[in-house]
């Protein structure tokens, strides 16, 4: 046995919270709701949907103490990301089907949707569970990205279930993962397969909720973690005095992250990718309104500050986007003899080809970005967005911006800069309270979809700006949050993405403020995630979902 | 007033542990051991510091409760680098010279030694002491990097100091800035100025211990960061197994913040300068490690891992070491000439100076790093070693030679490389409990110190592995931690700096079981710093502690 830390020998020992409506086990009262329909495309989406489109909404309510299920073999699958709390969804679904009945046994498909395909799969016995409670990361048994969309995959899924007795499946993922859930629980009802399908919310990003999912599982610990950082990173340059921390924040196209970060800790600036879209800001809007800030703090005497910047920044900006299409387009045609040119040569290539609006936007570029966009490709050739060092280029377009300003005389101040990338730090910490108890959750009333008989349903537990007795549990139909979307060239039924929305609470309480915190030092140093202290230092929720409910 | 957090909220309230001797306060009974030595060159060390040299260590035991003293004005100084715990020792200055006279006051220097030269000052009131007990930074008074060198200097302290009354000084600082604090103990002593002053020992590189103290502040909560973030990346490491993490530690020279690290989470492989040097490894034999670690783990299947890197690494690389100091000579002699050469230009003209052991070390070098290492230069012309990007330089050359060796056919793993640098993320975390215990004890015992009406002395609390009551309290001469060190064409008494010690029983530990943590995935995740939970989770000391006094 490997040595394991003293916090999380400690913490092993929580007991995660759970709906009232669980507190008997996973045999619950039902209460269905109306025929649902989906957000949009509703035609498109039952013709694809038949067996599984308008299910009811069901609500739970606390089940008989003493009532027994028979034993049932369920599956279980991580897909994509890591998010924190994973294990806790697992160790919560595994509590719930031996509520239902202690025979019940419970399989883990290892490494994603492809041990489900390649039947790599190991049964979870109490005490490897155990193991897991209330851990970080997706280790149990792994993850993958696989994604599980063809009649051979889904006959391979229901050939391995089969051979385990397994009779109900569970996928924890995000929105894509769970439209695949739908549509291999319409493929297992249609073909008469005899297995359901249930889907857990998961992703940091914050971008799969909607009225009837309030949270993603891990956006509240990945939150935490970055801003524990943000803040320590406020201090410093509170106490240093001399440098504008340029931090770039992972979560894919959404700036939920970044957003709730920023309510978090009140930095001097943060860019909201969908408001640079909506308003059609070009990346000399963005370098200004940096640079104002730095100018009115030297101003001040405060040469120093904070910058919060979302992953995903760069695909919004609508110049850098159409640059990026062009460089895609001219470099693939460039064909081998362009391939073999060093990283000049193809930035030279290129500027020579690019339009006229896209060839100044490449040259008001610094030098290393340029090259990046141009080496960096993924094997189709297309730029990898997710390794553009957005916090370095803006950084230093804000420098030479403001070289300028001194030179001319509209600044007077000092400054200097560093950059950080926070991501892959957050998505496998050790789960919050709310994410250990929401995760816990998810998986326990799962447990119960199943009981219920119920497929193509997504856990759902709401509520949870209150205390856990009186979360809400129940199920969504998957349907229901989907719209088709034009993807490589043909309409594909999705679950549709949240982005941040600009006339939602938590985007107007930050314009509503942020002008006072880009000139003011206004930061809030929230440390650490605890475990163990008092109520309102340990079960926080997000203040994006408290100002989102309130 | 501005928001605070919910922790800070909960944790103002926390009362730091102090050690016995300080129960009744800072009036305390002395004992005095023999006259001591400096650690070398007694006989110059003497002759600079004829009034302050060869004072006994003193031990403090617990005072008389109604003892009381005459009121006295301090003065209170932040000088260097942040770390953790800052605030701390300037409460427990503040509690313990109340303790000796309630109407005894506590100034506080502004921005560093600066403040007290310029006489930047404000009165420290308890309210405002209070605002910032248990928290991280150094934003309460500033920081600074001014040393305190010349007569001009002590004299212009001397008379601010008179003018408010303040008759003792305690200068909070790293090595240098205590020896510099020693120099105007000598200076004052010598002038007759009335003025004590006192030491207390700072810095997260934790490279200011010795035989009498055993602990720099902030080391302690600057390693628990660190080790909280390495640890959540090893989770998603061993979650994703796609990437190995190059990270590397802040630290400057020594690399006591990597191995502790490395004790803390049992990385792949950590690098230690240290032994780098010692062994005179080249950058190619370091190379050849960790590609090592890699081959050995991916014929088990597992193509990810986790590398720790210490900051000053390269100015340990004997061959680096060479290399920067012959460009450092070449580019400065190239003048106006050379200056005006971008990147490649300088690059070219390097490579064409140098000898042909440095040149073929530079051609080695990614292309990224020699630029660097060209182009980011300080005013005196350096090479800005802090600024050279090991970890992304190590990364790469890592892949140049998985893929040579993959071409070989003795290598056919994956390889993924993720880089991060950690530093200012924990120099003003808020202090861990033994970090809030350790520097508000050292802050209230240098109140002892004055009270008993010493000068010259660093304030020294020993014993910090068994609970605070059996802290060991008292004063080391700080002639006695110097020897001469060649600095700038002059002999230089300075305080001995700690590097690992490859004897030690932390670097021998690690030693013997690297070759395990190597192959094995044996991590072990340390999560995040606890303040409410129980002792064995919140009370800890760093393993290189732990090791060095067991």
């Amino acid at each position: 046995m490997s040595e394991i830390s003293a916090l999380q020998k400690a913490r092993a020992a929580y007991r995660p919270k759970l709906p009232a409506a669980l507190a008997n086990g996973a045999f619950v009262k039902v209460s269905e709701g109306e025929a649902t329909k989906s957000v949009a495309d509703c035609d498109k989406i039952s013709q694809l949907f038949p067996k599984t489109y308008g299910s009811p909404v069901l609500t739970f309510a606390k089940g008989d103490a003493k009532a027994a299920a028979p034993a049932i073999n369920v599956g279980v699958i991580l897909s994509g990301g890591q998010a924190p709390g994973g294990h806790n969804v697992i160790a919560g679904l595994f509590d719930g089907i031996k509520s239902l009945n202690k025979d019940s046994r419970l399989f883990g498909f290892k490494k994603g949707p492809d041990g489900l395909v390649k039947n790599e799969v190991m049964e979870l016995t109490a005490d490897f569970v155990d193991s897991y409670r209330n851990t970080g990361g997706f280790d149990m048994i792994g993850s993958g990205r696989t994604k599980l969309e063809t009649v051979e995959q889904f006959e391979l899924a229901a050939e391995n279930c089969k051979n385990l007795g397994i009779t109900a499946l569970v996928i924890i993922g995000g929105d894509d993962s769970n439209t695949n859930a739908c549509v291999l629980a319409e493929y297992f009802k249609a073909n008469d397969k005899g297995i359901q399908v249930v889907g857990c919310p998961k992703t940091i990003d914050g971008d799969l909720k909607n009225e009837w999912i309030e949270a993603s599982f891990g956006f509240d610990t990945a939150c935490r973690v970055y801003s524990e950082l943000i803040g320590n990173l406020c201090r410093d340059a509170n106490s240093a005095k001399k440098y504008w921390h340029f931090v770039k924040l992972m979560g894919r196209s959404a700036s939920h992250i970044a957003l709730e970060c920023a309510l978090q800790v009140h930095p001097n600036v943060a860019i909201i990718s969908e408001e640079v879209a909506a308003k059609r800001m070009t990346l000399d809007d963005i370098v200004a309104q940096i640079a104002r800030a730095v100018v009115a703090r030297a101003e001040n005497g405060n040469n120093f500050g904070i910058v919060l910047i979302p992953e995903g920044l760069v695909e919004f900006i609508p110049e850098i986007k159409a640059l990026i299409a062009e460089l895609n387009d001219i470099l693939a045609a460039g064909g081998a003899e362009v391939e073999a040119l060093d990283a000049v040569g193809k930035a030279n290539f290129a500027q020579s080809k690019l339009s006229a609006a896209s060839a100044a936007v490449f040259r008001s570029l610094p030098e290393g970005i340029r090259k990046q966009l141009c080496n960096d490709r993924d094997p189709h050739g297309n730029v990898q967005v997710s390794l553009i060092e957005t916090e370095k280029m803006l950084a230093e377009m804000v420098g030479t911006r403001l070289k300028a300003m001194k030179a001319a005389g509209t600044y007077r101040g000092k400054f200097g800069k560093q950059t950080h990338f926070f991501g892959y730090e957050g998505r496998c910490a050790a789960p919050s309270n709310y994410d250990a108890d929401y995760c816990y959750s998810l998986g326990f009333n799962a447990a119960a979809l199943i009981g219920a008989g119920r497929t193509g349903y997504m856990s759902s537990v709401r509520n949870t700006i209150k205390p856990a007795d009186q979360w809400i549990a129940g199920g969504i139909p998957i349907t229901m949050m989907m719209n088709l979307e034009h993807r490589h060239g043909a309409d594909k039924p999705v679950i549709r993405k949240a982005l941040v929305e600009l006339d939602g609470a938590p985007f107007k309480f930050f314009e509503s403020v942020r002008e006072k915190w880009a000139v003011e030092t206004d930061y809030v140093y929230p440390g650490p995630i605890q475990y163990f202290g008092p109520s309102e230092v340990c079960d926080l929720v997000t203040k994006t979902l408290a100002l989102e409910k309130n």
